[in-house]
């Protein structure tokens, strides 16, 4: 994992941890920089909907992570104000979700942060799969 | 359950139950009526993040759930284009979350939906979690 | 006009006034309660994009007026943190735009509001337009 | 301005001309390329909101605009499906505004979209005030 800036790595992968969602899901801390992070998800059957795509609503999840994991990055520990996310096309067959969050702006309680949440195939290849955009809070 | 509009509520069962997502997280349909539809999930340990309280993605997760669902009994199978939701209150404690969607409008194709998430408790009493609002497409 | 909340009618008018924006576009405050508000704007060509329907931008200007005077009720003074649109038909033909801002739930500095924009004819008939939902903080 | 894509320039200026509610408020084309379009309003007493600023309104009507450009880029004649915009900081004092769109993925008939709206001063100093998302759809 990349180094993060004045808030720890540690500090990013010790919140994961206690996600309890986050860890059945299997989500994982890719990369924590000051001013963004990257979370992955292996894509499986489980994680489905009714066409075999991956279920909007773990895109969802996995971008409320990395838009709150960005926002931790200048914040610290934080929760999810409001976020908006857009579908572009189905994440579906084999690989993992990449979801990486940049900070846009930020006061000392707030960000508006965005996030881009890709499927990546085993040879690197990635399609974006949806857009996000929010706000996070200092808790 | 209530009965449902024109589209029977099998087809809204059926389509959760292909949900393979849906059905590891315990979602339930609750009501599918024409213009609206409501689903639950017991809250538990699992699906809390680092202080306790529902994640902000399984919330997000279940609006999602709302929003097809309502758009589903006036378009039939659908897909979520976007939405965005907003964080009234934490979800924390004992009961189960419940999340209503109703249809604002809607042409042949897409419909203009809104969901409120609530935290039930085991006496009936209700507070508002969160709110979303979204656009959802026929397939 | 309604009368407000702990509010005053007073100070709402006194905002909106000091908005020229407001002013040179022409936005009227029709209704100021505790938890909402109502505004007006009255539909005529200069108003219009290029299909001669109201621009988009326009309902998106008079949403965040509902949205943050609804939320002015019960904050006092506020700016927008951030909103989302819906847009539900065009708004076109003879009539005025009518904006109704509603408070979902809010705390000591910042609210969660959802306005629906319609257009109302001379008859009183009206029909949806437009769905709005925001976040609003005390300046 | 630059050169543009499949979609003509000329196009793009017809349709702003067209935008009776544009030209009221002094929108201007700057750009207008496959992808991505900018637009651009200069800042003045009459745009503002209570406390001097420039009304988020402005702004969000601003914001449209530049989706709306955007996605006219790939779609041609298109209307705005729905949006989203966070405010980052107040857009005030002399200048104009700056409004760039970038699609960030498109099909045959919608398009998603992403807005920046900067305020740009006399020496060509930016600075980002608004962030927007939004679905656009071909007319």
């Amino acid at each position: 994992m990349k180094k993060g800036g004045s808030i720890p790595d540690e500090f990013a992968h010790s919140i994961l941890s206690a996600q309890r969602a986050s860890m059945m899901l299997g989500v994982e801390l890719i990369e924590f920089e000051e001013g963004s992070a990257s979370l992955a998800l292996k894509m499986r059957d489980e994680l489905q909907q009714q066409h075999q795509f991956i279920h909007g609503g773990i895109l969802a999840y996995l971008a409320d992570c990395a838009l709150s994991f960005a926002a931790g990055s200048v914040l610290g520990d934080c929760i999810t104000v409001e976020f908006k996310i857009n579908y572009l096309r189905p994440a579906k067959g084999e690989g993992r979700l990449l979801a990486r969050g940049k900070v846009l702006g930020h006061g000392r309680t707030t960000a508006t942060v965005r996030a881009e949440i890709f499927v990546e195939r085993e040879d690197g290849a990635r399609e974006l799969c949806a857009a996000a955009q929010g706000t996070l809070q200092r808790v």
